[in-house]
């Protein structure tokens, strides 16, 4: 375990033969389940022709794509871009950031089209997709990409795989019990995505605890090139989010208003975490760590509300109190959590994603139980949070308590799964790198040997300087 | 004075109680004005069910955020990647480039919804705030952006924050005389946005004029990755102009043909720069500097004539001309504004903005000036500048002498409130860096030490050149 | 020949007036036959207040820019900043690959928006556009972009400009002669974009043959920045793709399927691109080389059947395939085209667009001519495939056999189309660089020199190492 450098000596990270079955295996069955259930939903059906006479609409722009395709795309770059860049941070792992969250997305959407489609779009014997569900299968992938943060470096691809696989199955779990059993709202996934995503996630880390992680901590910093990287990741993140909390509300009104609540609170956000950064440095510099994640929060906190009437001024309270609560976070609770709690968080998503995920859980009950008709409008109340048919007699006070038990629920599920999950990884047949080879691109990429990697690998001792 | 790189001892330089001060201040003051004045506008509203019935509405689809919401993207890519990206060339300045672009940018737009919402939304004592607004908000911010490359490298973030103040209020004041007042067309800002943003920053950054700049002149240029990480800004601003232009055009006809239009003179645009940057170098090669920003003076140039009909060769023609002053500009304009007028214009924003800008501006008032209701149809005509009401009996001669007006009123706002704002920052409290330490990210950011910050710093005598 | 790093004196690189002079010449060509050519179309015309009274539309919203603008966008960024940063691999041609492919691609677009409305939107002596125009531009350039690919690092900007003048000539040829004679769908592309534009290049590539290409062996590969760069230019080919294939599919199912599939498709061709990755390496690390392009083959080989009922299992079985040939190509057959067949293909379009197209082209083929009423419904299958007028009585069968006939005459016409360019480009007054100067950007420009540079060139024997 302590000769250094030398990945695949002291652990078996030999992926030729694994990884391979593990990839090919999976898709095969994705393709099985497919041709069994998944078809076009009615909008996407080339009958949609005949469709359309019989609903007597006038026009193809009724069909739902012109309402959520935008910001499904902008959806899609959050996942893969956005978050795939912002891990970029690490000096020696952006191929792994990057290509490992593409590699789980890229089957968890697959995997999520099914979970979701048996839950919510079933119907005789078929799951019927169209573009919400895509949006859906993004969000619900979003949620392992948040757990992805707190392991990144520590894992094996395959490991990556298992938990997509699990946490997808539990988020389409949670998902049903609070959308359809508790009917709760969480149009931008507060409780959903962020709150269990993040929770799960650090459970998982929890529970594959490396107790001599300090021997990688030279690798577990960024270079200058590596924190311009993950503005990028930052950047798309920020600028798309209010797509990301609006693109499943109602047509209209809702969507509008989802999309400018999160604006407020994402901007009032970034002036929060540029002062308690500023503050919290003994020489007052800014800490791009902080700059990167925390000027998020605000998109996170308003997930539940976004699509309620939080008012702009209220979104900007939400975003000033997470800055606040984020960057505090990364500062201390962050070493907290890994020298006493021993939860190795590389990412920080408990700063990014569980606080503010369950601040939005909160705020979230508090608009919905403060909701009134006058607010609303006597037919806009009723639409806001679907208070028809069996739930016609709701009242917003009852909607808040609800709401306040999405939230236990979704870390009641998170704990449970992140602990099962946690304990599958932990089976020694996953090839995860040992310790002192984490947060190292080049335990399973082909990293390109050349000039500049002798700039990155000048200390290291086994290899002559410089030709 | 004299003694180099070691920033804050010739100025103070620490933030530590200043910005997050000013940071919380602005922040809670923006949460009070909020409160006091805006809620969501009536498609935003939950009331709009409501709404939609008494409109005789038929379809969500008709709510404004599916007519702008797209282009409300692209533009905010554009303000926050595009500005924040095409800065980012210089070698040791990428935190400063992307980061005070965030934070500025974060805070302007809040600030903008309030100085826009009481001149154009103001409705019984609220400011109602839809998709639009969020629009206008990022165009007024653009105008910061665009001053702030004059600055860039040599103000601290407290001076930014200064300066976004005032130029949100002016940029109110000056497009509310443009647009209320003179009643004229400017729908992508060449003459609100481009010219004003342009000539208040350089009016700024001559104000602030340094003399010994040329002691960081090692730090003003850029580094291979730089280049490239600039041409992310340069392509974004370029792909997602046509949304810039066509983002707050009326409804139908006139959003289709500012994209059409913006599409062309972009296009011309690239082989003019690309043509007179290998014609101006002795051994005709190509500068990344034109790339990265003539190319882009072509979506400049139409912004107020791209929803008129300008038509497709008139585009051309209009990029084919300022891709040529804009590659001229950067090769000899800036070295003598530099050296005889002491403006020191670190991006070259007279060549990308500045200039045409005010190509925009006339070409705007000719487009105005030339157009009859042969061309643009007797309806259309009317719609295309709105000559009801009031204006009813306006000419389009006469249209033209008003646009004419515009251009001289953007100016001498720019220089008038240039020089204020300039002078209130030469104040010397606000934390700017000594001369030697200008285009330095560590002065104002925690720079990650590691190997290849060894690299950076290689000339730096303080430093041992490696362990 | 073999005096190495001295660009320019085995052979004339100087491009101060020959690159100046297409340019201009270029661009003024183009504004006389806008200006002769190229009108507004009615929906972009100020005349549609009148026409959409007398079309009896009572909205603005059924003007064609909200049915297509957001994918115009999304195919946009996918040209400039997708082919730009995909081709950013090489270690010293990144200002090259994303410099010439934005130049090329601005000249294209102009010249393509003349070839293709000659063809398709030639009305009473006006080229009538819109923003299906812009975007049939964008995907005409595409092809060219591929082209690029295969001569990447080895020809001068003018050789470029040459190769985008012809071959945005013989697309339009060879679109006109699939779309209108044969009455091919292929709405993605498959056989118009992918296969005409691979194997056209591939063609050049074998003509413009350099024997001792070894020579700059050591240019060819990547540096680990360089892989992430090419990052960004994969993941946003991989997340538009939808909107590639989508962009001109009938309005409402078409475009609404056409996007499902293409997202199926590339998501199954990640797993199988990380499968074969892994696999044929002997250490089972992953290899960025398959990981940036294999995992769009599955967006390729959609590009002809994604807007029919290919059915979400179907694109699937099609991902899956191609994530397999397309690495396995890049393992085997790219060496073996090279020292066999003397087709040097710097990006290795072969596999990941020429054969993928290929595979589209045959499953479109498949898809069509297994399509019937019941599938479709009565109206969508006549729709779907245009079967009316003098296709009225065309079966699905026979469509079959004209879209196959579709990737014959592709073929050809590439085939033909390029060696006859190839030739062209052979001559030698275009300025390309000698063969041990390729893949290196400062033949053709500026490139900063600086302390990071000194990393660059460290083995440099002309420069002292460091000061």
């Amino acid at each position: 375990m302590e000769r250094p450098r030398h990945q695949g000596m002291a652990k078996n990270t030999y992926m030729r033969w694994r990884l391979p079955l593990v990839c090919l295996l999976w898709e095969v069955a994705m393709i099985v389940l497919f041709g069994v259930f998944v078809r076009f939903d009615s909008e996407a059906d080339a009958h949609w022709e005949e469709e359309k006479q019989e609903m007597n609409l006038t026009s193809d722009i009724e069909n739902d794509f012109y309402f959520r395709y935008p910001s499904f795309q902008d959806v899609h770059v959050m996942i893969f871009v956005g978050f795939g860049f912002l891990m970029m941070f690490l000096k020696r792992y952006g191929f792994g950031a990057v290509g490992f969250n593409f590699l789980l997305a890229a089957f968890g959407i697959q995997w999520a089209l099914l979970m979701q489609g048996w839950f919510h779009s079933f119907k005789s014997g078929k799951i019927l997709i169209g573009v919400e569900n895509l949006i859906n299968a993004d969000f619900c992938v979003g949620s392992v990409c948040i757990a992805f943060g707190a392991i990144l470096g520590k894992t094996s691809p395959i490991q990556l795989l298992i938990m997509t696989l699990f946490q997808v199955t539990l988020f389409a779990v949670n998902e049903y019990i609070l959308l359809n059993l508790l009917h709760v709202k969480d149009a931008g996934g507060s409780m959903t995505i962020h709150t269990f995503g993040a929770y799960f996630g650090l459970t998982v880390t929890r529970i594959l605890y490396r107790p001599n992680l300090e021997q990688s901590k030279d690798k577990q910093g960024s270079v200058y090139h590596s924190d311009l990287f993950a503005m990028i990741g930052t950047l798309y993140l920020w600028i798309y989010w209010p797509s990301f909390n609006s693109a499943i509300s109602d047509h209209g009104d809702a969507q509008h208003r989802a999309a400018i609540n999160t604006y407020c609170s994402l901007a009032a956000c970034v002036l929060t975490t540029v002062a308690f950064s500023s503050m919290l440095q003994k020489k007052g510099k800014l800490d791009m760590v902080h700059i990167q994640n925390a000027t998020l929060a605000g998109g996170v906190a308003v997930g539940t509300s976004a699509e309620m009437m939080l008012t702009p001024y209220g979104s900007l309270i939400v975003g000033f109190i997470c800055g606040i609560v984020s960057t505090v976070g990364y500062v201390y609770l962050t070493p907290f959590l890994e020298s006493r709690l021993h939860i190795q968080d590389t990412c920080g998503i408990h700063n990014l994603h569980a606080m503010p995920g369950l601040i939005g859980g909160i705020v979230g009950a508090i608009t919905a139980a403060a909701a009134t008709e006058d607010v609303y409008g006597k037919e806009g109340f009723i639409k806001a949070f679907d208070f028809t048919g069996t739930y016609k007699t709701r009242t917003p006070s009852v909607q808040g308590g609800f709401q306040a038990a999405g939230i236990v629920v979704s870390l009641l599920i998170a704990f449970a799964g992140g602990a099962l999950v946690g304990a599958i990884l932990r089976l020694p047949v996953w090839g995860d790198a040992a310790t002192e080879n984490c947060f190292e691109d080049d335990v399973y990429w082909e990293v390109p040997e050349d000039e500049e990697s002798d700039v990155y690998h000048m200390h290291n001792p086994d290899k002559p300087a410089s030709p």
